[in-house]
């Protein structure tokens, strides 16, 4: 910042430095850690840190819940697209950018939620900010109810709508209900909110909710990004589990976590996409999602539609991870979905633990600290997978429980 | 829409109707054209229409510039990390998604601008949104100078941050400095430009604004997306051939344009790097790059910092494509970059234009309308690569002169 000095009034280089020194102050500087997956090993990995070549370790904190990412299929379909058509779209959507791959995978994703249309994103994160910032625009004097949990991605969107919005309490409805029945009824209203709430491991109540949105005349909003792949016959979610994908006016999704690749899309009525594909800047201003990952995830996305076996092998491993570590005393998170959160409450705890596990054991799990979770709830989050053995989760608690007692950390009641 | 009919008062359908009606009246209501490239034979491509089967067609609108999308090290380098680590990277930067690929290419761009640090986004919109948005948040009553023709990522970016922004002619820099002297010295400022304005296809005066920017104590962000790869001995963009890279605050490029992936990026001081790194929400929650295509963008970035050729050969399409359209009496716009507008000013007859090229003579040219461009300034952009031949050009230009006689536009004068 030696260019920049105070000449006149503002030292950027204090600011900056300032921002940095805060996050330090309270613990939760982050430092990536640098790994690589080994293909057809995972979760074996190798860490690339301080020492003497990369040190191979075993990953517990992966999205790629069901190691789609590392399946023949995939592997096999994305090495065909990169040899037929190259490696970027080259384009917009609307200017060269719009492959066949990406119109069947649209049409793909809207059979799989049962919507007339679908629409993809470069990202989850990308979907959701740009579709509420957009829907909101289109609705004049839109409100947005948005669940106190809700995804940064939601919240960005949200704020970026420029909308009256209101927060209400994790699940609940009561509160949710009291908020709707307050707001004037001729104004368009929007409830936003997440099917499994991937830090926290629970479900929303999807069905409940839509009551309240029929008996108030709102469109639904659902993120089922930890959802989609993982839950319903044919992984269409937590609204193909319960029935009521029909009943909400888009479902959201990730296309980087279960289905293994990258990318995000929303599914809805022809107009609605038809809408958003026509006004959402954060659609239209940017290179579309590269052919090869479109290729993989068509693979993956029709494999998962017809394949439960990756679904209910993961649901066995953290149901069985979930009970070893309660049986150990360590104060694992309720919860009955797939993610196996262990509260720790405090961000410089959270991290030494983390740090302990990767040195001594070669356990890779990441600390989530604010601004992931609120403070005082920072956590670590397993993510066990179909390849994670019963081995593998014995070291896992076996080494838990002794950093546990080293450290002097409360056990569960 | 029937379960949302107008129960209480709003008629959703009928707003989202509406909405739509409007890009209808307008005459800029946007049709994906499907396509698929033909590796290796590039400009060659299919077209997927209502037509029976596939049709070839001749790319003239893509953003590939130097054809690295095909380039053999790239697809190998592609084709190596598909093997090696799979197709996603499971996770966030912070969780689990941090991979060497991506440490190294981060170090590659810093090198390419002479900086000490980069960062890379999902695509080049999220790098400028995010980016903008927050550095003025973190720089208390930031005022942005934006010139009036920068991109809908920089102005989303800008607009989100919710600071104080005066927008300046376009490379205007006596407006520039007329604002800039009537800001508060004491105020942080940041000028907000692009090099090469790729829908005029005219280049921004950087020295001269960064002269500015010393005058008047503002940091610069410049966003190099149309010209990183094209220009400069080791292709980092205008600030490298003008040879001012040091003096600019950030610069932000795209991996999805002439280094043919996918991708966005921005690079500055490490301190800088740091600060968006840990506070921007469009970088921190979402999953990051996959390392295939961070391992081809390595590749594609490799090369064109040790080969001209592409560049050079490029550039030597695009003068004779003008050359040979302004002879024929065509409308090109003037320029010195590498990309060859012309305009017509009505989005109407762009449209037919374009739809008359890809029906009768296989050309496939995206007309450019609202917003991407202003109204009235209509107009189609051809973008030549070193793999357009001489006969092409000759092909195009004896159509569009068809065309143009046909429908009775009005010549050059
Ligand atoms: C609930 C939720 N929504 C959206 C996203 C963003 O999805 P993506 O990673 O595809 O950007 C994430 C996580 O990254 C998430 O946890
Ligand atoms: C000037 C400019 N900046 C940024 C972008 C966005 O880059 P990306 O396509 O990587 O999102 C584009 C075009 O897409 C652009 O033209």
């Amino acid at each position: 910042m030696e260019s920049h000095a105070p000449a006149r009034g503002v030292d950027y280089s204090r600011i900056f430095t300032q921002a940095i020194d805060r996050l330090h102050a309270e613990g939760r500087y982050r430092v990536f850690i640098d790994i690589l997956r080994n293909k057809g090993a995972y979760p074996n990995a190798r860490c690339f840190a301080g020492h003497n070549g990369p040190k191979p370790i075993t990953v517990w904190c992966s999205n790629d819940y069901l190691a789609m990412g590392q399946h023949p299929k995939v592997i096999a379909a994305m090495e065909e697209a990169l040899h037929d058509v190259g490696a970027g779209s080259g384009g917009t959507r609307n200017i060269g950018g719009n492959t066949h791959y990406h119109v069947d995978l649209e049409g793909e994703l809207a059979d799989l939620h049962g919507k007339q249309g679908a629409l993809l994103f470069t990202s989850g994160y990308v979907s959701n900010e740009a579709t509420l910032a957009t829907l909101a625009k289109i609705l004049p004097g839109c409100i947005i109810f948005s669940d106190e949990l809700n995804h940064a991605s939601m919240i960005a969107g949200i704020r970026n709508a420029g909308c009256e919005k209101f927060v209400f309490r994790h699940n609940d409805l009561e509160h949710l209900e009291e908020l709707l029945a307050a707001a004037d009824p001729a104004t368009p209203k929007l409830i936003a909110f997440e099917s499994v709430y991937s830090m926290e491991g629970d479900i929303a109540p999807v069905e409940a909710i839509c009551d309240l949105a029929d008996k108030y005349n709102a469109l639904t909003y659902l993120d089922e990004v930890h959802a989609v792949g993982m839950y319903g016959a044919r992984g269409g979610g937590i609204s193909e589990r319960d029935g009521v994908a029909d009943r909400l006016t888009i479902i959201e999704g990730t296309l980087g976590k279960a289905f293994g690749v990258m990318g995000g899309y929303i599914a809805a009525d022809q107009m609605i996409v038809d809408v958003i594909r026509s006004y959402a800047p954060g659609f239209i201003f940017t290179t579309s999602l590269s052919p090869v990952l479109v290729a993989g995830v068509l693979a993956s996305v029709r494999h998962l539609k017809a394949s439960s076996v990756e679904r209910e092998a993961q649901q066995a491993a953290a149901a069985k991870l979930k009970t070893m570590l309660a049986e150990a005393g360590l104060p694992v998170m309720p919860g009955d979905t797939h993610i196996v959160p262990l509260m720790v409450g405090d961000p410089a705890r959270a991290k030494k633990i983390s740090d302990i596990l990767l040195a001594e054991y070669g356990v890779y799990v990441q600390p989530i600290n604010y601004p992931t979770v609120p403070r005082g709830t920072e956590r670590l989050r397993f993510t066990p997978g179909p390849a994670h053995t019963e081995a593998m989760m014995v070291e896992l608690t076996e080494a838990l429980s002794e950093i546990w007692s080293r450290l002097e950390l409360r056990k569960a009641a």
